[in-house]
């Protein structure tokens, strides 16, 4: 386990509501929420393209409750949603191709169903803490790096533009009643339980997937654009340090990390991790020349200053448990 | 008229299409274009508590058609879209109050509507010119005055959040795809054939109906707030020119007037004007003052340079020409 016990353990017998829980992000952080003897529910509409995987919570060291419902269905997650003391709020759609394909579809995942959930939240008088995941869509293309929280809001797809609507709308609802909700901003995870099936959840899995299958990776161009991608384990970390954190109410933070890549580094670095596949260059697809931002990386320094957050984890040696995962648990995720 | 007749003429035999034209600001352009020669049609859903009215097209100078529809409604809309060379795009809930009471009613008519609209304007490769009216409630508390385009958007209500989200697909459509769209943030509007009933459309024509009905008017507090107040025919040229510019797609303009004035000298103006009523200060009703947003006032320095547009009329004389407009067709309005 590579999370703090202490931190772990400051959630033991919380009440904790995990939105998207069947999901990358949330199965992982649901798995260490039950390994710190915290009280899981999770909630998943289990859309097909999206990350659900009844596989993600396979060995948790507790019971997790799961339900299957769309965030926004007050008869199946009303009850659960009051009790809660801790909401992670990362149900969503988080593909930007999709986006564009299917905005309205987006804009009831990503907005209409989030607003259902707060005002499901303000009925029943809710105070719990809420860690809602933001994205860096949000910022289109930057207009200065590292990308801190001062830097304009500029979505370059309805993507962004619905992710931003949902983060304003928990700021807001956190100042006017009783919620306490938290934005947290993610840039590019990867790790263990990310679906690697379909091209929708963003370049990383696809690498691992066509490494992990003898094939080559494909580069856009160059590969020249850099990203700070993060293990998903320093993305939990932080997403349970705002939750314990007092001042993070409120409050947006941008993650990022240090460790900058370009995307054929990226790409031989999983290939390297493997121990298959290849790197090859093609030209842009149009589809997604437009709705490209560059090179992008996150300042964190925020977030490091108010919660004490660091990632910890080197991309070489994250991809290669990453690889492990997959490796070893093939028939559910290729 | 108070338009300059060769800015109206250039519309001359142009297809418009004024989505909330029953409305106050768009009936009052589907006026001015009608006298200039379009051929204008108008798209209203008539919700009951927001502005629409069918005496606002009475004494056109030449037939508007009106179609009664969300402007999401594909099928009544769509051959009127497709066929529109210039969309103005004013349909909407303007009323802040409104937006916290019924919030994802606030979202599906200022935010779903719209992006169906805007699929729908997709789907026939429309290239059409549109110029969305937006409102300067997307800043929320001015960090500086005046606000130009450059202030940070920040909405302190759900009516906020929703415009935006609105104004940032339009200028994603117009980046990505054939229409040429320009969003143009509104501050305070008044004058002839906005509501007056109710209190949802802003202080405005509720200080101008109690004034007409010899009422006191209520002021929260000292009612020291400045305000910009624009004449409804000022807005209408802004748009139009909005319209007419070749450079305006793409690009936002915060609207204002160099002529400022508190919410008590507001009051005073409009008791003058009517020579009945009186101002009254009352404490702040709990509700408001969530979402107060202090003193605003718009820098429209873009639109004076971009699109050559002034505001012409003082507050005394266009509170006195909308006075005389409600006196005279009192039935209909009060």
């Amino acid at each position: 386990m590579a999370l703090d016990s202490s931190l772990l353990s400051s959630f033991s017998h919380r009440r904790c509501l995990v939105t998207g829980g069947l999901g990358f992000v949330g199965s992982n952080l649901a798995l260490f929420l039950a390994e710190g003897g915290a009280d899981v529910t999770v909630v998943d509409a289990r859309v097909p393209t999206h990350g659900a995987n009844p596989h993600n919570l396979d060995g948790g060291a507790r019971p997790i409750d799961v339900l299957e419902a769309n965030v926004g269905d007050e008869e199946v997650v009303g009850d659960a949603a009051a009790r809660a003391d801790l909401i992670f709020n990362l149900a969503g759609q988080v593909s930007h191709v999709e986006s564009m394909a299917r905005p309205l579809f987006d804009l009831e995942v990503n907005t209409r169903s989030q607003l259902a959930f707060l005002e499901l939240l303000r009925s029943v008088g809710s105070e719990a803490v809420v860690v809602y995941t933001s994205t860096r869509q949000i910022f289109g293309h930057p207009r200065y790096l590292p990308v801190d929280e001062d830097h304009p809001v500029s979505p370059v797809d309805v993507n962004g533009i619905t992710k931003s609507a949902t983060e304003q709308l928990h700021l807001l609802y956190t100042e006017l009643y009783g919620i306490r909700a938290t934005a947290v901003r993610l840039t590019n995870v990867y790790g263990p339980r990310q679906r690697l099936a379909g091209d929708l959840q963003g370049f990383l899995p696809i690498f691992v997937r066509r490494a992990l299958s003898g094939e080559p990776i494909t580069v856009f161009g160059e590969g020249a654009q850099e990203r700070d991608c993060l293990y998903v384990d320093d993305v939990v970390e932080c997403l349970l340090l705002a939750a314990r954190s007092a001042e993070a109410a409120g409050e947006v933070f941008n993650l990022g990390n240090d460790e900058r890549l370009s995307l054929r580094q990226i790409a031989e670095a999983i290939v390297d991790a493997a121990g298959s596949g290849s790197v090859e260059s093609v030209p842009w697809p149009p589809d997604r020349d437009a709705i490209d931002i560059g090179s992008y990386y996150g300042d964190s320094s925020k977030a490091k200053r108010l919660l004490g957050w660091e990632p910890r984890t080197p991309f070489a040696e994250g991809i290669r448990k990453t690889i492990d995962f997959y490796r070893a648990r093939r028939t559910h995720y290729l």
